[in-house]
């Protein structure tokens, strides 16, 4: 493995060994398989359990890190091409990365959605662009439309919390203050229909995913035996689920034009999981989410303090599963 | 060991013992003792003594830490409960706290007074809110009432520069330009009576400790031997005392209320350590402080640079009082 | 070696020792050298590749490392002497500095200069005043008028990119939105100077590099039998030219004077290193640069991304060189 950029660059079958090798790493240490190797780490956004996770991560394999953050004791980093630099940033990518590049052994950036283009997003143009300047294994710590590291931990605690293989998922749309990135429904979407789950993408008018996600989920979807299917109808949505999987985005209608995106969000307070979203799943249906989450606004207290809640679980998994990644990236064969 | 919250959870044989290691853990020093070990810590409050000396110390035990402060390239952390989050803070400390704590083998915290509410600081109710999420060992890094830490380091300095179990130590309130908090005057009155010292607090009107802080004290003083005395007279204070402990704190007759508090230290600037403060200590009498101090206002350069001044000795004993705790905390039994 | 400081408190054949070392570490790596070593790294002033490489470099020998940012999840630091406390500045250096110190086996420090009076700026005054306080090992992260990591990496890139000698070197001044430190143009000069290479400053009227600095690259030149030269003619300059060393700093005849030395640089918006330099250097002639650098506004793109640039491997440099440095600073000898 060289990269770690998008799940859809596995196939099933490569993504359950890496699911399953997370697993031996928390069973069977390897506390010098990683000695030496140096993880740099560069986040262009901001980040708790990336942060934190992919440092204790390295050091629990014997490994070292760096972690730049542009602007907080760092340059600001300029991204755009052809650019006469006579502003804020006082470096460009085109060295920033490489450079970092060249004193580590794999790099991780996180680079999110710019947000104002939503063709520019999808074309993870932002990502790209420092992508192409890595000649290291590289990590996706979150680009604009994706974070494979969390939809690998969310694998995982789907198999650890037993919910099967073809169970219904449901991906819903819930309140926040103000626009998201794409990037967790996006990866999240596709990763339930690569696990061949039934999915459903639940969310208000305005605020469906763009045609070319539903593609490359539903392509997973059929060559996994998965489904997709998106509505805005709750009670259809809900019906018979066996996991709800909560998230926040902004209007894909009005992508990138903040005041419309408020006056969408104006009428969707309701959109916060409380417990009678229960009231027709699966009797042991579980809440996911990625985290950070606003309480009482996406989700109530009583459903994240309850016990359908595994959030806790699939944040600790951030820690194995990117054990895993940085093991196959890094260690060298026997 | 399971927790390094309160040096009073602990009984004077017990901190005996933690400063005998710390100074084991000197001459003899065990840099596998931690291999393999993850500390993280989590700083809602600036700092420099914490954050270097934790990092050093874990390193010199073979070990390896993370550090996460909120808003600095992390999201802001909520600490209040059943609020709907719709404002600057995007992560809850329900989430945030038992993350971060499943991603390591120990965690440090420190959360500083919110400074509003005197009896609010006095329960710990930040801190405590904090601990009550972490399901691994935990260290207060400063909380709004205590510093095990500082006041562990400083027993330490006491005992290697001789002073004696019985002696006369003057914890002092000095100038500053702004209410501090009452975390360290708490601490090391109270870590100066379980010595068995015969502790007074000098301080000016509008200044005593809270009842609550007094009461353990004195508790503490009862055990060991020692005594615990109030005052305002400096010249009283002072009279043959082995050791001035210089600190700053806000008023707690007038606490968090930052106009009353100005104005009550206004005629205070006098209250800034000088060499005529020893004229009548023991010839020997030793200044401390737990840094940061504010030159000049606080305590002046004379007595700062001349002989009298323990502070670097007292800073750089976090890091084998530190190591000793950290020791306790992760080591496995052989 | 006690401090590494200045380039200029080594023989050129202790400079070549350490190239040589640097070289050796690349090639037949010691991954436990440094086993339980800690570096303490202070950062006054912003960094990318310092901050990435020193982290890079302690891990790759088997050490550790801390950052301390001022400011940044720190206090900051006061640096002037008998000042009275009662600004933003929490803490002295006379405190900070040997705290730091004390929790380290060795301490880098970058405090770039206050860039208002020169003749404090080239006596070293805020760096020194620093340093006084430190009895470790220490090294010069870059201070107001040097960067001898920077210096040593740069050597080791002309050696690798097989610069003769006694070929032409030309230092030249190029354009920056703003005044940019004397750090890097004093050590780049003095470092090709002691190489024993044909110096040649190349700057406008305005921006001669300050006479202390000039004798030191003199007396270099002279040690080595090199040379030294400066002037505003650029084609007597690059004519036969083997390297263009391009740097921005700012005006020394009207030092501090924001406003003069905007209305200086205004006309000379052509001096951004341009294909067009090249045309009466030697054939392979190389573009250095120490990063970070402002693209099209001190070099073009078309120079940066051809074949003459070697400031990718300069700055990769930074992490042997630096490598070499804490070798010999900290390795015990056998």
């Amino acid at each position: 493995m060289q990269r770690f950029i998008d799940l859809a660059d596995f196939s099933r079958d490569e993504v359950q060994a890496l699911v399953a090798l997370a697993q031996r790493l928390e069973t069977s240490p390897e506390p010098q398989a990683l000695a030496g190797k140096v993880l740099g780490l560069l986040f262009m956004n901001p980040s708790l359990r990336t942060l934190a996770s992919f440092q204790a991560g390295m050091a629990k394999l014997g490994g070292s890190s760096f972690v730049i953050t542009p602007g907080q004791g760092t340059w600001q980093l300029e991204t755009r091409r052809g650019v006469v630099m006579n502003g804020a940033a006082a470096e460009h990518i085109r060295e920033g990365i490489p450079v970092l590049a060249s004193y580590c052994d794999a790099l991780g950036i996180r680079a999110f959605a710019e947000g104002t283009d939503l063709a520019t997003d999808l074309a993870e143009t932002r990502f790209n662009e420092m992508a192409k300047l890595v000649d290291k294994p590289l990590i996706n710590l979150e680009s604009a439309m994706n974070h494979p590291c969390q939809a690998l931990a969310d694998w995982k605690t789907l198999d650890e919390t037993s919910v099967p293989r073809k169970a219904k998922f449901v991906l819903s749309w819930v309140s926040h203050p103000k626009a998201l990135p794409l990037a967790v429904p996006a990866a999240t979407a596709h990763m339930a229909a690569l696990r061949g789950m039934e999915v459903v993408v639940l969310r208000p008018d305005g605020f469906a995913l763009p045609d070319a996600i539903m593609q490359k989920v539903r392509a997973a979807a059929a060559s996994a035996g998965g489904s997709l299917h998106e509505t805005a109808d709750r009670a259809e949505a809900l019906d018979g689920a066996t996991v709800i999987y909560a998230k926040e985005w902004g209007s894909t209608a009005k992508y990138g034009d903040e005041d419309a995106d408020k006056e969408l969000r104006r009428g969707l307070k309701d959109w916060c999981v409380r417990n009678d979203w229960f009231e027709r799943t699966a009797t042991d249906c579980r809440l996911m989410h990625c985290l950070p989450v606003r309480r009482n606004s996406a989700i109530a207290d009583e459903v994240l303090d309850g016990p359908r809640s595994v959030v806790l679980r699939q944040a600790y998994n951030r820690l194995p599963a990117e054990m895993a990644v940085l093991y196959r990236l890094l260690r060298k064969p026997a």
